[in-house]
């Protein structure tokens, strides 16, 4: 399973009823922030948890609203007392902009990992964690940015009468269904004999700051969660919408439709916006399972049959 | 008259329920910010302001909980259209730092302007009023940081009869009244003909993030309104404050008895400290005027007898 949390919903500014949009993310006490504007520190401690376990975060972009809350997130996880290294992911530029941020917090006990983004697209694993890959995907606003996608793969099914059938002793069994390759008696068994195809995953596409474009659709396609900007709400908002890079309700709607999510949020709204609610029976229209997200919309997801076993 | 609101009250790291220590000064339409933590621009806006009309800033050292929110309040300035400049004052460094913090906000539609204190004290005209000055002065913490007069001075009464007696046109009174010098007739009139000795100005005084000390008392003397840090409220906290090199409730009350001054607000609290309130009947054993700070306390201070005119 994986708990996710849309620390805010605030575009530009952040508002003493609205955070500045960010998204944790938790899985296996492993926790990843995406984006880091003035106040999540303050969104996060609300919600009850500590900025020390994050332990990745993930920038779409540099615009202030998206990192100003870096040095005193840092701070804080410092005052906590957090050592493991932190990796921070990012457009080209990433060591610059968080060097430059650091001159109000030079010293802290933890290592910070800036890896910098560079392709169209690039995937690579969750630090720690061999089941989640990241992608990465650039997208179209003012300045390079990036939308994520978090994706859990989950291996096939074990089946106890193929491992019975092999003839190998019963404490052996787990060490295969782990993916281990084990020896016994002279003989090789491959974790294949007794696992199933692997079974469908989770996919969360996180997605701001940007116009539609082919690469959301493309890399959003079957995402189980997919939150995604809607700066405007108000119909016939389009021509303000292209004229600051963002994106309308109505087009985000669009993109989820064409790329086959299950479900989702709105947010980054403007801060002109007070009733984001207001405008989503023309949006569900365009895609049903669209909801207006809010500071603090929590879920938590689970495998289709998770439950079961 | 001056108007006066302590927009925060906390120290090390902002929360939901209480901002991070700032004070907002409004006085003949100039405004003046006295540090900019995490979050300010919020507490600015919940009290119904724009962060546009802020011509100065003073810092009183670069610890991240004082100065991180620097980014998000320019940015905010910024697209509320300013086009005046800000005039910044703080310790040596202050141009490197703000330079640093701005990667995220590189352009700006205004001026910049840093003034570094380098001097233990340093007495200096308000930008563009000339009846106010601020005095910065070195205290005693871990970080070269400075404490904050603003000094608003007054001038004598007119004395009617005194310019009746001049013989000079009354049209011409009000000229001497607003302190310039009158050719009449071959003859000068200095405006010390009409006017009274100079009345009892009004003197704010703000210090945080220091140990107590004499630069301390010296400076407040007199101040109708000290602002003082108080970390630590419990008893028997005197250890913590030295250590960390901050100041108990029952240190700051002395040092408002030793400077004489009318009133005093506790600020910067600790994040652990939830009820600085339950502390403030020892406190005022030892000065009886002191206060506990609450986010977004205000006063409207007058002169003596402002009402009156």
């Amino acid at each position: 399973m994986i708990d996710i949390c849309l620390l805010g919903t605030g575009g530009m500014m952040p508002l003493h009823y609205r955070w500045l949009t960010a998204l944790f993310v938790r899985y296996n006490g492993r926790n990843t922030l995406i984006d880091c504007g003035e106040g999540t520190q303050i969104a996060l401690r609300k919600k009850g948890w500590s900025p020390k376990p994050v332990d990745v975060i993930l920038f779409t972009h540099y615009h202030a609203d998206h990192i100003s809350g870096l040095p005193g997130m840092l701070l804080s996880m410092a005052n906590a007392d957090r050592t493991e290294p932190v990796h921070l992911y990012g457009p080209k530029g990433l060591a610059r902009v968080v060097g430059s941020l650091r001159v109000i917090t030079p010293d802290l006990p933890f290592e910070l990992v800036c890896h910098e983004l560079n392709e169209a697209v690039e995937t690579f694993p969750y630090p720690g964690e061999e089941e989640m890959t990241v992608t990465a995907f650039r997208v179209s606003h003012s300045v390079t940015t990036y939308g994520y996608s978090l994706s859990l793969s989950r291996k096939g099914r074990f089946d106890p009468e193929a491992a019975a059938g092999l003839g190998l002793p019963k404490p052996m069994w787990g060490r295969l269904q782990h993916g281990e390759t084990v020896e016994y008696e002279g003989k090789t068994y491959t974790p294949d004999l007794v696992m199933g195809d692997s079974r469908k995953g989770l996919k969360i596409t996180y997605v701001t700051d940007t116009r539609p474009c082919p690469s959301i659709v493309e890399n959003a396609a079957g995402s189980d969660l997919f939150i995604c900007e809607g700066m405007y709400g108000e119909p016939d908002s389009e021509d303000k919408a292209r004229e600051h890079r963002h994106m309308t309700f109505d087009e985000a709607a669009k993109l989820a439709a064409n790329a086959g999510v299950k479900e989702m949020w709105l947010t980054h709204y403007s801060p002109s916006m007070t009733h984001p609610d207001q405008y989503m029976d023309r949006v569900k229209k365009i895609f049903p399972e669209a909801k207006a997200g809010k500071d603090g919309k929590s879920i938590v997801m689970r495998f289709d049959d998770e439950d079961e076993e």
